[in-house]
């Protein structure tokens, strides 16, 4: 079946929209007050991110990929793998579906919200800020966790021959998996946004909606998290290149 | 093989039985007290209920493909996958098995029952309360998370060209780890019934049952967690069809 | 490949020791004292015991059928899904492949339970005793635990056509997923031995071996975790013979 | 596709840098201050681990196999599955992987070994130690450890009639799974490396890293997470060599 582009972006879009309400779902059962998830803990949240990429692929898959996010949509192209011209609807309608879903979140969880009073931990359920401020280090680290995330599904595309990443259900296993690996080990610094759409569209979203009681929106540290992911695909693609 | 109506209830039946046996027990575990699951944690409640949806699959998916939930029979009958015909049949089974589960787990754990002294508690193992109580924002969010189970599962329907969801035992795994996503991102508020046999029939089973020291069956707010999923289910069914 | 009656009694062997030296294993790395896994949790010890039956599907799967319990092969057998005649000598692999599994978890530990005083947790990491003792419902417990166990594999080897359970490597998850399942919800009450093999042999060890300050072997609730568990897989072949 | 013993060399040693990168990495993030992932338990550590060496695998396994692991190498060169002539250049590669990984690690978490004050957890980051210093039963600890790996290694490659392990993405799954139960059940003692190149290599990037406040490298103890999975690795070669 040919799929058009406003196909492909629209399943990005929604895809990109179930991702962000579970991740950053988990993220607001896990620290807001009184959720019947509270406390859950590091398991909870770096298993559900997993579970919320295996969501998104399992709907958008099998119609654009299953990009979900910039930096693997630009590590593909680089890589040769996807076309560019594709490239900016599939990061439009991530961009758009990340904001959608963080909106989805807020309503979804917004009694809670409003029982919070720490402005940090509200900010923390709709986008990254890292354990400790170091910008050159938490780019470093933003950088390396998204490096493994598409050099890993480029290996995964060569290796099986199938330019679309997780097509059938069987095939978000390991990528739901990857992610996991990329929570649990690599998340401790800044949160691991590795992902442009995860970041910046919770992050406007927070800025715009009319949270009781919020802080800052962390704009400072706002570009880490968008151009770090980015580079680490660019790093990931090159080393792809340079191997084969 | 051909397999007659009656067949389909009845594992339809055994399937949510074994599915509310396995699913209230371990909030059961989880918070009754003295138990040696005690204080498990979110991560245990909400892997296991998805393992208890695997049980019910693995007993019921090649029989009646294992829709274990009146919204689910109901969702994929507005999108045109099931008949009509057999959904009054599928739901008074369904029903009927989660009643018998919510015995069986008294009968398992009723010297834990009898050892709990709060009666919050004990209507927990039975059937969902929200976290905070607020209906209109409680039945949205039985609507998102219904809306999420009946979206992807017509999205797996039609890319696999199964019409019957989890009939192998592989094809019990995506559901698995559905739900356990359903419950880590978005149980928080609400508890995630998200199916009105998960919730309706153990609540009257609290009701009728001579358990020790019980307090109300929260009737008042039973209500939300079978209509909500239903509007999820319909939802669910209506972008699916706008889709395709 | 025929294998004969031997090389099927050795893989029930090893694959018995193996499943019992993690099964025990992960108890006394959760509750001995300065156990680098101390404190792990429920979720830890309900996984590890699905993935210790999963070590022992890996090993004897293809040779055995990987039964690893003596109610298994018995209600395979009343459901006429295995031959009678194999029986003895799969109970006395089973039964002996427990017993060395056991012996080498003490081996493993020796230190840590040197530095732990309580008897009961030294007991506890050889084989169950109930949370609250009260032997009928106990009973009850591995009954229903181990029906579900047997009826389930039962299902999937009619389902499947294949009359060994777990033969390849993917063959062997749902039956891992299983035990998880049957662990986290129905483990509270009476610690899920479902096994004559993993309670009575280890609890023999405990009984032979010399211990530092060990107590009792409580034999008095011996009997429990051994016809508890073959009345379910009884209970189970009947269910599955009346369907079919 | 024939690939050059240069080429399985170079990916030996991508895949041990990524398996040591994610492997201390959850160790960093669990008991270094300030992490995000701060003392997120045990079923975190062992998890990670699982999937860490899930990420090699899917990197290494079509071109090299993905052992990873000089046990791995020898245990199948002893058992007559892997040629000899590989395994030098094998081991090198992968214990200059694990110094890459683990020097990764170091620049990936340093501004929280900056803040956290214990020389024991900073060592505890890169290398095993044991819980209890008992040298003759750690040696048998990490035997028993690496003859499970490499036993049940060598059983689902005479099964599965592939000689390389962990060949496709769901081959992948099978050890990712074993990693956790051995870590899991296995792990209390010594802290379970089962791999030389897993301890000795970043136990030396520990002694030449210019750490902040660091104590002893622990070299007294180094030994044993060397040669005592060899040793494991040889007694399951010969088990298997015994039986087939």
């Amino acid at each position: 079946m040919e799929t058009s582009l406003f196909t492909k972006c629209l399943f990005e879009f929604i895809g990109t929209a179930i991702l962000i309400l579970l991740g950053d779902g988990v993220v607001a059962s896990n620290i807001l007050k009184g959720s019947k998830g509270y406390n859950g803990g590091w398991v909870v949240v770096t298993m559900a991110w997993g579970f919320a990429v295996m969501c998104g692929v399992f709907i958008a898959g099998p119609y654009s990929g299953a990009h979900l996010n910039p930096a693997v949509s630009i590590g593909l192209a680089l890589a040769g793998a996807f076309s560019w011209t594709y490239v900016p609807g599939y990061i439009a309608a991530q961009l758009l579906g990340g904001f959608v879903g963080a909106v989805l979140v807020y309503l979804f969880y917004k009694d809670h919200y409003d029982a919070t009073e720490d402005p940090d931990l509200k900010l923390a359920t709709f986008c990254t800020m890292p354990a400790i401020m170091n910008k050159p280090r938490n780019f470093f680290c933003e950088t390396v966790g998204a490096f493994l995330l598409v050099f890993v599904l480029l290996m995964l595309t060569v290796r099986e021959n199938a330019p679309e990443i997780g097509l059938g259900t069987l095939g978000a296993f390991p990528v739901t998996f990857l992610i996991m690996a990329i929570g649990m080990s690599l998340g401790g610094a800044t949160g691991y946004a590795i992902n442009p759409a995860r970041d910046l569209p919770p992050r406007i979203a927070h800025y715009l909606l009319p949270i009781k009681g919020k802080g800052t929106s962390g704009w400072g540290y706002s570009w880490v998290p968008v151009f770090g992911p980015i580079v680490g695909a660019g790093v990931a693609a090159c080393i792809y290149l340079c191997i084969f």
